[in-house]
């Protein structure tokens, strides 16, 4: 259980499979977001039908509410949103660390304010593991202390030192819990370290020292810094990974960003902008992105995206879909963010698909090129 | 085209089986309500796998946004919304009297201001008429002059025999387009009169003088009457309808006030309770409606209605759904609404079975019985 193969390589882009508990997941894949125990307008109906093979909850948004006491006593995250396949939850950190509001980090771990209830809530290592435990994830997440990515430096490493300590209670604590059910849930430690290269390989050192894991995330990058910086740091930092590790790239991303970091190694990939840009009437589409209420599509019996296999792209029109976001319809949020999670669920198994066939170097700097010279227009 | 075959008789209700140019309508009949062009939250699929049969869509929306001429170019409102059943518009009448807003009625037609735009528009019955011809459902509704159900007798009066001269050019109107396609889509008149007995008869007289009508509607009934009233009115309407068309009660309903409507020979119905409630939190049980924010569902792991068979009941816990609702999840949204179509159209069914199993008496006095002893509590 949790073991990755990796089953092609071409160039530094990896297709591999990620073997779960509740399924097998083949990679490069990107995850939806289900936020609150559900990804936001779809159902796991839409989700299966769509390709998504894992899905990713939030851990801080299910314990402030209803409360992983809640989740559990209903059977547990999957039987909870009634999602029978794998399921990713993130840490809290994140979370904690970005959300308004009210937030004091000590040794001992941070406290910070309930977005629901304006309660005082402290979470700590062995807390966030005990939640995600309780929750029932197939895959939980370490705590991490998150510092803003124009943070100066004496403030990033002291918060990747502090995650480096983080992660020895958060794996003792999960050791204890997993020890009667080795199989049902693993832990995953978050790298550091901003966009400094030495602050990164120091937090992989700090990571990997005298600690096995079934895989790793990458957190802190696509928070706002340069895309460029986000790309070179990718760069600088896989060759510092062990390759047998599937790498989570966590927040990314937008179709472009997704490819790219492919490219430079990554394997799993969540991000809210296929859904949160699908209610806004934003949709990808191979030339780039497209707004739904533009008036262009007034009167256009095409589909949102002609390559596109997804129910939205198989049913209706452009026109259409402007009228339902013209005319405030629930309908039109529902299927903007379908096709835009199976936008990017395709575009993970397009670049797996010509990894193993030793063609995705060619085949994504194409696809970069026309999606490039689409968003310019 | 446009047969209604008698399948059975219990009591005073029928069940019958209506041919449409996209199949055939078994009644009783619950229709959706699809005001914009999309049955809010819920998507056509959803709409089939609920058992849907006819769809109803609002024709003064359509022509206020985006437009008849729109829908038309768009392959007309089967293909628009990509819904390939029967569909039935109302007139616009019901819409244009009671949505806020300047309004004028003459002998011509009635003026209106458009909500969206706030523009002033005509409606004549040739103009409902043609708007519908171009939207292209199989059912039509004429122009009617809809008054509030409080109005005084006079003004009942009047607007019942302006309905009925309109109805005479709508017919001729409707004849002149249909000729070439007979087939394409029918007229239904509209029968007014409020909660006066007399002049509901007259209505009926002059609907019925020298046309002849593949069904009719009975209009201005379930708008804040008491309850009482519309049953009595349905109760000395029915004798004198023509046993041979279908009757379309306009507006209705609840579930307790389909299976009444029934039980006193109506055949089909709209409302957007099913789906308002729904969005509001609201599902209907056979032991009355219930709302999911209820503390009470908190950790309750049981179906919404253990006696349904939608994929909300069968996917999702009371808890889930509490859970959805309290954080704002859109697919709280969805799922009660898919729940109560679900509901109405198995209702129909039900009566359906029960009618032609000359069961219908009995069992609906049990149905209502358990259904209003839960309403209560």
């Amino acid at each position: 259980m949790f073991e990755f193969r990796i089953d092609g390589i071409c160039g530094a882009a990896r297709a591999g499979t990620l073997t779960l508990p509740r399924g097998d997941v083949r990679t490069p894949a990107f995850m939806p977001v289900g936020t609150q125990g559900t990804v936001r307008a779809l159902s796991p109906y839409d989700l299966r039908a769509v390709g998504t093979q894992l899905l990713l909850a939030n851990t801080y948004h299910l314990h402030v509410r209803p409360g992983e006491d809640v989740v559990a006593t209903l059977g547990g995250l999957h039987r909870f949103m009634g999602w029978d396949g794998p399921i990713l939850t993130d840490s809290g950190g994140f979370q904690v660390f970005s959300l308004q509001g009210f937030r004091r980090v000590d040794e001992d771990g941070v406290e910070f304010q309930s977005h629901v209830d304006g309660g005082r809530r402290r979470l700590t290592p062995e807390r966030a593991v005990e939640i995600q435990w309780a929750l029932g994830p197939d895959i939980a997440m370490a705590l991490d202390h998150v510092v803003s990515g124009i943070a100066p430096r004496h403030e990033v490493e002291d918060a990747l030192e502090r995650t480096a300590r983080w992660l020895v209670r958060a794996g003792e604590r999960h050791a204890a819990l997993a020890a009667p059910a080795p199989d049902r849930q693993t832990l995953w430690p978050i790298v550091q370290g901003g966009t400094l290269v030495d602050l990164r390989r120091r937090a992989v050192e700090r990571v990997l020292d005298g600690a096995s894991w079934t895989g790793l995330a990458i957190g802190g990058l696509a928070v706002g810094e340069p895309r460029a910086a986000m790309y070179a740091t990718l760069e600088a930092l896989a060759p510092w990974l062990p390759p047998s590790m599937p790498r989570y790239l966590m927040g990314v991303g937008f179709p472009e960003d997704l490819l790219e970091a492919v490219a430079r190694g990554m394997d799993l990939f969540d991000c809210v902008a296929p859904t949160r840009n699908g209610r806004n009437g934003q949709a990808f589409t191979p030339d780039g992105p497209r707004n739904v209420r533009n008036a262009a599509h007034r009167l256009d019996p095409g589909p949102l995206d002609p390559t596109c296999d997804c129910e939205t792209c198989r049913t209706y029109s452009r026109g259409y879909l402007r009228h339902l976001f013209m005319a405030d319809e629930l309908l039109g949020l529902r299927l903007l963010s379908l096709h835009n999670v199976r936008f990017l669920t395709r575009l993970g198994e397009d670049a797996r698909r010509h990894i193993i066939e030793g063609t995705f170097v060619s085949w994504h700097t194409d696809w970069l090129a026309r999606y490039h010279a689409g968003s310019g227009t």
